[in-house]
């Protein structure tokens, strides 16, 4: 018999699917879009669909009856009631009260966990990213958005609802530009995807012959410029993709100054799309730690890639799940 | 048989020493001023004679032999490595590797366990404040520097190397002056008193008459104007004042944001001498945190002043011992 938890991986642009062993391995998946605007039960119809799926192949192919699901995991973003597994509020996904929980424990008959996905994604790295004999460690993602999870004294800090390591919205300059989510000079403001077009954005059409040349390098007209195509001018050679990177990177080094000096981590792994980028922006931040940071609290950080990209927050949450009802167990 | 503990609160002015019991309550103290310049050995002899001194009266008031001392536990500021409790540098002792672990429980055959002072305040607020339920809290004492402690998920938080909850050096503002530390802006270099004290003076040399009045309010010579010297001038109305305290309390409230982002915590306690200023700091505090903070972050937390006050450190140190112990045995 094959005990294997399902993860989910629920976005607001694609879904995820995944069946995961005890160790943490990846033994199917099944990634769709997720078609948001189609609304909560539409959603959750084609997330059961795919499911469903994964487990009828794979008892297909390791033989009926051989497998049993013993829990699922899915990881999401937004305000969550975790007990049951209520989606309180998730913007992305513009759902609102979703008893995403009680659903598919009806349907799969197991129980289900539900945990932000940037903590999801934390636990995953932690768990499954090889990284033995670590207890303190933090997980930041830079992609569109920044998110963050916090391993501490070997367990997961979610805070009291379940909100903690909000990282992109916390602030490097209190005189800076104003956030969408009311706080000011947010490190997201700076180093974010979102953030770093936006800039590119507003130096085009103050007519900065550079920020044009990001357009004209990637064949995308000037309001299409995204931070990938800042990234690939700035490699290029572009003075102000390579001026931009580095402003996004020592604003993270500074966010990351904080964070180290409230949570005195042994390891912090950085992942998403931005953090692609490489040494444009990942020297700036380094330098900045260096810089700022107190040595006996920064001087001691190992950094490291993220060791399962994409896939960090289904398998998080599927351990998270294993975890979870392990510990129930035991009590 | 009276179990009790014995608590060491080791700053760099004064130490106090307390025999605690089982619940956290103070059975007899005494309180002494360190004089760090004697040196470390002298300063540990006079520890001991008072500490012997606390036990011999205790043994002596219940019947002799009807107390024993189960363990120790020490609250000081600096680099520690408390396994086997050295003492790896407190800038405010001038210490440098001092064994004071091993040299106390060779005196008091007993186990000795060192922290963090602001570690040990939060510790003690917790666990003897009378806040039952609450499982994610954070400390903060602003006195003429700023320290703090972070509980969470029930326990305290430490840091890879007992260096977590560096609130004081977290930045709000990377443009903004430089802190001893190496990091820019740091909340302690304007909410401190040593900083309330410092941009008085600065006022005062810059011929701001407003500041100049602080001085003459309290009728002391400008050089040597305090931050209660500047709590008391705005409580009597002094605009100058007033508006340095708004700016101490909007610079912490900011800086909390930061923290509650993090840490997401459901209580915060408030301590230190500076913290008495009241409304004048608080609410320019509470403001800042309303208006910056994520609501669903900041709106669930509750605000208290320190419970202890300044028995936080060597109650909280007691009770650590406790706690290490009774772990070690249940193991």
């Amino acid at each position: 018999m094959n005990n294997l938890y399902l993860g989910i991986d629920l976005g607001g642009t694609k879904m995820l699917a995944a069946l995961i062993d005890e160790q943490g391995r990846i033994v199917a998946k099944i990634q769709e879009p997720t078609f948001a605007d189609r609304g909560a039960d539409d959603v959750i119809r084609r997330l059961i669909v795919i499911s469903d799926a994964l487990i009828a192949d794979e008892s297909v192919r390791a033989g009926a009856g051989s497998i049993t699901i013993r829990g699922i995991g899915v990881a999401v973003a937004g305000v969550l009631e975790p007990d049951p597994g209520i989606i309180s509020l998730a913007t992305n996904l513009g759902w609102h009260n979703v008893q995403l929980g009680p659903i598919l424990e009806k349907w799969f008959h197991c129980p289900v966990l539900i945990l932000n996905d940037a903590n999801a994604a934390a636990f995953g790295e932690w768990m499954a990213g090889e990284r033995p004999d670590i207890q303190d460690m933090i997980y930041i993602t830079v992609s569109t958005g920044i998110g963050a999870g916090i391993i501490s004294g070997g367990r997961l800090i979610q805070g009291t609802t379940h909100s903690a390591a909000e990282f992109g919205h916390i602030t490097i300059d209190r005189n800076g530009p104003l956030c969408a989510c009311g706080n000011r000079g947010c490190v997201e403001m700076y180093t974010a995807g979102h953030s770093i077009a936006r800039r590119a954005w507003v130096a085009i059409q103050a007519g900065e012959p550079e920020a044009a040349a990001i357009a004209a390098l990637n064949g995308v007209e000037p309001e299409r410029v995204t931070a990938e195509h800042v990234a690939a001018a700035a490699k290029a050679g572009n003075d102000f993709a390579i001026r931009l990177l580095a402003d996004a990177g020592e604003a993270l080094g500074c966010g990351i100054v904080t964070f180290a000096h409230l949570l005195n981590p042994a390891l912090i792994v950085i992942g998403g799309s931005v953090s692609q980028s490489g040494a444009l922006l990942l020297d700036p931040m380094l330098a900045a730690i260096r810089r700022y940071g107190i040595s006996k609290v920064v001087g001691s950080i190992t950094f490291a890639s993220s060791a399962l990209g994409g896939a960090a927050g289904v398998i998080g949450a599927a351990l998270w799940a294993r975890q979870q009802l392990t510990l129930k167990q035991t009590l």
